[in-house]
């Protein structure tokens, strides 16, 4: 453990007025700091104790409060904390503040806490970052994401390996003492089998990241389609049919362009284009241009055709002819069935002739029509954005699968060297390569600079 | 004490995204609630006791958190009361209560935990009210008064002498009882101190209505001057001093047109005016008017002169012919006194003059020259605005002010009757007005409608 000098107080609790609002003390004199200011005595207090009483900033009091007591270690940072909970006003919480700077504590910078139960053993640091994610996750896949990596899902699959892997470069260093001698510690086929063993959860993660990725940010999702085949309805039919859930976020489709809706806990960013159709106008070309450009970084591509005026292969035909990559998954929906005279043949008609090509669907978004079924689509689609068993842990921070990615270019390196048959040493910085981007990841092997940047992008308080 | 049947729950931190969040839970089946969701068993945890673990649904993890069990009657309520530490994602904490619903508790309205508190006797409604001012303070004066009336400040004045006197009205009520025999046990002349006594003291709180709600609203100080004479540049100079100690409250300017600034603990409500001349254009001849409207309007006017071209003199008699109510304190400020050549010989020259007619000043906004004694001078003004002594306390609460008055009234009519000489049964019948008026303030007499436009004005969580 890390001992940390200087005692940190940040208000743990959104800004604005409430009912309450939480101050946060961390580190060596937390207690002794609030204990000076506070009515009762706390200087004795045992961990996990509430108290209330009044704190005070001579003979004015500043509130009546709950102090609630933790000593080291047990507490978030593995540090002594006082929490304060105070009336939440935005004045008495400056004022509280105020007084515990003047006492002595220091304003902790954003994440700082966190960075401490870091340091102090409290968590890794894929769990670090995970408390991060958590609170700002707002589907509930991207927080059920979160939960798993916070409670040590991705680093658990990965400690364990590297701590094998790190027992046999110790053997294998143990060889290179030996000198000229010709020992062997370390069991090359044992070895290889571990390699092999790392290489495929390696791989399987980087898998992963692009479906966790998109759990986590939200899907980006756009809708194109012919001029008036009816997108811009399907938007709030989608959007209306679920803004209730999307609206009682706070700041969720702030300074974004895009709407965000939620369907099944994954978010989906939803984006409306140009309708597509060639064109000798130069400013609506522009738009087409766009559109398909759009088209190409989208995750998942709605292409949305007039049932009236357009078949299934013509939509098959056309989304061909875009050359998407094979990583965009595409829905290909028919839209105004409530317009057909007879949907049910309509269908049937066509059963069999595109089954093969894109998952398709005939829907009415005016008069919502199977729009379940459309959205049951939608959730699928995401769910094959990744080869993913079911249990499977993914990661979505773009960090971790740097790292990854290294590690995987580490392994194949370690994987030839054995095949031929390299002497010890040099399989040993191999090896250490693979080890030092697994660490990475958990923070067994981490620099000033990596920490400053992770931890700076939480919030304060946290 | 009142037994509610049904458990409240709200999130009774401020909305948005943050280190922490917390719900809040009370009621008789509140630990049950929270219990049955909860990893550990807090169902015969003690009060005052904190707990770690996980929030469930079913198997899914939606939160750790740190849950805090209060027990009655020791609690904000004095209900069972849980206590929800969350990561602060607006996220969570929906789930988190969502949860709480599903389980059988009920969203809390606003106000309900401290209408409880009320209902349940923890406090009386003049100090329930405090709460909701605490929470609203955004200056040192206006804190210290919620601050106050929230210990009891205001109802510890009232209840002994409103104790007293119920004592007295029972003495007289029971003489009744003797019919036409000539009893007395009600001495006459102790009631009749009595009265006196609480006459005082109403008479006084309501004397202190003007300063306690300038305090708590916010100081209405008007700016008024003759062109040119430098009053945008005054407000800037006043509010660019202290712009930090505003702005960093938030919401503090918001949907309001004058600017605010906060000297020594007090809030100004600043309002920069339109010059005052005599004019013949129409527009201008309106916008004049509006200014004069506003001046008598306020409880703090400030002439600002420009003393190049205007004497102490001359601004004097211009405020004289004003015809300002005596409530409004008047400061008379030079202005300009950069460009004076020979500042101190001006003041001297004046200094016997005009010392009896208002407090003045020289300044010069643009080199904030004399800015402090200035500042010193609003800070006085504020002070006059009632005959206070050190340490009364201070009311703040239309409704009290209204009460008070009422109570003012019907104490008149008591001494009244007692000098006239009335029978027993009509002096019971002022008296006991006396004691409605008195009561509504302390909630010892409420009714559903009046407690429901108090308690609809909390926040959700409080």
């Amino acid at each position: 453990m890390i001992h940390h000098e200087d005692s940190i107080v940040a208000i743990s609790t959104p800004q604005g007025s409430g009912a309450l609002g939480v101050i946060r003390v961390s580190g060596a004199d937390a207690i002794s700091i609030v204990d000076g200011v506070f009515s009762k005595d706390i200087s004795v207090a045992e961990g996990y104790s509430i108290h209330f009483g009044q704190i005070k900033r001579g003979k004015q009091i500043l509130d009546e409060v709950l102090a609630t007591v933790f000593r080291a270690p047990r507490s978030f940072t593995k540090e002594d904390v006082v929490e304060i909970s105070c009336h939440g006003s935005p004045f008495i919480l400056r004022e509280v503040l105020g007084l515990m700077l003047e006492k002595g504590a220091r304003l902790a910078k954003a994440g700082e806490f966190t960075q401490r139960a870091y340091l102090n053993g409290a968590m890794d640091l894929a769990q670090a970052e995970a408390v991060a994610d958590l609170i700002a996750s707002q589907s509930a896949g991207a927080h059920k994401l979160a939960m798993n990596q916070m409670r040590g899902g991705v680093s658990s699959e990965l400690k364990a390996l590297r701590g094998q892997l790190l027992d046999f470069t110790s053997l294998i260093e143990l060889e290179l003492d030996f000198g000229e001698e010709d020992v062997e510690f370390a069991d090359r086929t044992q070895l290889e089998a571990l390699v092999k063993e790392m290489m495929s959860k390696v791989q399987a993660l980087i898998e992963s990241f692009r479906l966790g990725n998109a759990i986590k940010q939200g899907v980006p999702t756009v809708i194109i389609g012919k001029p008036n085949a009816g997108k811009s309805t399907l938007l709030n039919t989608l959007l209306n049919d679920n803004r209730a859930i999307v609206s009682d976020i706070p700041g969720t489709t702030r300074d974004v362009i895009e709407d965000r809706v939620v369907i099944d806990g994954i978010e989906f960013r939803l984006m409306d284009t140009a309708g597509v159709r060639e064109t000798e106008d130069i400013i609506e070309a522009e738009g087409v241009k766009r559109t398909l450009k759009l088209a190409h970084a989208a995750s998942l591509l709605i292409y949305l055709f007039d049932c009236q005026t357009e078949t299934p292969e013509q939509a098959a035909t056309f989304i061909q002819s875009l050359e998407l990559s094979e990583d965009i998954q595409v829905l290909s929906i028919g839209n105004k069935l409530d317009k057909l005279e007879d949907p049910k043949t309509y269908a049937q008609q066509y059963d069999n002739d595109i089954s093969g090509a894109y998952p398709w669907i005939i829907i009415s978004a005016k008069d919502k029509l199977h729009m379940d079924t459309f959205r049951t689509l939608m959730v699928d689609a995401v769910n094959n954005f990744s080869n993913i068993q079911e249990g499977q842990t993914l990661i979505s921070n773009a960090r971790h699968l740097s790292a990854l990615q290294k590690a995987e270019t580490a392994l194949y390196d370690v994987q030839n060297a054995m095949q031929m048959g390299v002497s010890g040493d040099l399989l040993s910085i191999d090896i250490r390569t693979v080890l030092h981007h697994i660490g990475e990841i958990t923070g067994e092997i981490s620099t000033d600079e990596v920490l400053g940047n992770i931890f700076s992008k939480f919030c304060i308080g946290k």
